[in-house]
């Protein structure tokens, strides 16, 4: 995916195409998605901001898993809503404390699942979801990063 | 941030609300955030994959880091694009293997960056953004994520 700036912190990415199964794979259409900071971070508030955007990859993450295995144990989902928050110190970002990390210090999320299961058969799908889920497993061990620049 | 299941593996986050500065702050608006799979992780390719929202993530916030920092160092961007690539083994995901991890096993960022500025002052704008990242700290580092679930 390809990211490109706007003006201030206001940027917009761009997905078509992903790697899967060997091979370079395109989507049936481009997505685009912006972000943007509030005022409190110096931004115009355009668009969700980037640490929002995470929350919502690790939402979906789970919830795109949930309705995956919930088809395979043929339970019928009736409704499945989560909440995200993620605690943030924004001394971090803001560069005016050294002993506060950058990013979430913690975060939690919290599913209401109903379907024609017993309960306990649907904490189950969520259980199997976070323990199959790529963003969760990227999120709880990390993940190396190499960052290149080209400058002109 | 709220996540709803819409049907199979397509889902939508809603986001209006944000913390910082000590208090829940609301968005000027309600940003909403879809997400699916595509064909291969048995989804409709409806929006882009859970996957690919936290690359995005990952380069919106470099991206809006970059921005600030650029303005206090009274440079002027012309352009800043980016390419975030994961490298993934579906077979973690879809439990065909338990040597593979479940999500990305590498990440790699590359920008390019134009602006009135020498290449090393542009260059090091991408450094400081990397510095003060929110999710790239998350993302290197890791961060502990609990998950609760009412089933009914």
């Amino acid at each position: 995916m390809t990211n490109r700036w706007i003006s201030g912190t206001h940027n917009r990415n761009e997905i078509s195409s992903f790697y899967g199964v060997g091979a370079e794979q395109q989507h049936e259409s481009t997505f685009a998605i912006e972000a943007d900071h509030p005022a409190v971070l110096v931004g115009g508030d355009a668009a969700p901001t980037p640490a929002e955007l995470l929350l919502a990859a690790l939402a979906s993450c789970l919830t795109s898993g949930l309705g995956n295995i919930a088809a395979v144990r043929k339970i019928n989902l009736e409704s499945v809503e989560s909440r995200v928050e993620g605690d943030i110190d924004l001394r971090g970002i803001l560069g005016l404390s050294d002993e506060v990390r950058n990013g979430f210090s913690q975060i939690r999320v919290s599913f209401r699942v109903r379907g024609d299961a017993s309960p306990e058969a649907l904490r189950q799908l969520v259980q199997q979801a976070v323990a199959r889920s790529a963003v969760y497993d990227v999120l709880t061990h990390g993940v190396p990063i190499s960052v290149d620049v080209a400058a002109a």
